[in-house]
């Protein structure tokens, strides 16, 4: 079930939104580490037993952090060109993962540590995914790509070069990865890499 | 500077031995939230006074943990091709993030919690790329690549999927993805996707 939308004007939805936006500030300033549930009721001038009674424990706060970003109205890039689009989603992912305060980087940090910050973390990623699958689908219709590619693994390895150097590794950003990454996606995916069944004469 | 290694009838290399023994045992059995300077030295069978003088604080043994596994006689495998050499190195990375005990996924999930863990991770991560690239550089005396492939880019490439699908989306692993992301960099470098310069007619 997704959570309940923001509705302005509603008392309940202000509230979320107050809270929300005090653990990104906090998180941002402070980290996984240095978030409370005290300090996010105090930024956000709501009651203490409020916080505790709606999201029980900084796991539940960063799960609901995550839900909701879930729901809002992101749309994969659209350039017209299957290369364009990965090269403009790996632009996002680099955007996001090397941002000050390092938001994007810190929630992923907190999925190894809160389980309903992993989940919430996953469903979104399993989102984002399912939205990106329409670059595919517009490849293959412009005749870019084979009928029957396999979306999801053509996405990941498209953007999974990014995550496991900023990420893992954690190695500066590498300005020419996005591009570069999505060429190479782009150049597998051209020759049937991830068509279904894989390419005449190879196993 | 690497640690001393192992000694056999050396007492501080046996000492060192029994310890990080311990420290995978705990690990595999309790993760990194149940890891103790406590729980290690009762184990090992060694003072805790050593424990903490040699090795500090938990982010102290797990790093000394990848610092030992990075002076090892690990080899790239050497199967006489590129795509057969991808292959084999993402099946053992795909086994050792789904062993049990999870020692492995523990380490780097611990990466994210010590800067100690992060940094050693770091270093043998660097280390196993660099051991690596001598799959690139046979595959290129093989003529199977341009001269001027970008070896750790295309290394990334092959190995990237695996991290990310298990350690970040944490799915069920994928018995094929070992293969299909090996051959996926594959036909992508045989095309020049990882040549410096890029391919001709490339931008």
């Amino acid at each position: 079930m997704s959570p309940p939308r923001r509705r302005p004007g509603g008392r309940t939805a202000r509230t979320r939104a107050q809270v929300l936006d005090a653990v990104l500030a906090e998180l941002g300033e402070r980290g996984y580490d240095g978030l409370t549930m005290e300090a996010v009721a105090a930024r956000a001038g709501v009651h203490r037993a409020t916080v505790y009674r709606r999201w029980e424990d900084v796991g539940g706060l960063l799960a609901d952090v995550l839900d909701a970003a879930n729901d809002d109205a992101w749309q994969p890039p659209d350039t017209g060109s299957l290369r364009g689009d990965l090269a403009a989603l790996n632009h996002e992912i680099q955007d996001a993962l090397t941002a000050q305060p390092p938001i994007v980087a810190a929630l992923i940090a907190a999925s190894f540590r809160s389980e309903k910050a992993d989940r919430a973390q996953r469903r979104l990623w399993e989102d984002r995914y399912i939205r990106c699958e329409s670059i595919v689908r517009q490849a293959i219709g412009r005749g870019e790509l084979p009928p029957h590619t396999d979306a999801r693994r053509l996405l990941i390895a498209a953007t999974a070069p990014l995550y496991h150097q900023l990420v893992l590794l954690r190695t500066p950003p590498d300005p020419g990865l996005p591009d570069h990454a999505a060429r190479t996606a782009a150049i597998a995916a051209s020759a049937g890499a991830f068509a279904e069944p894989p390419p005449v004469g190879d196993t």
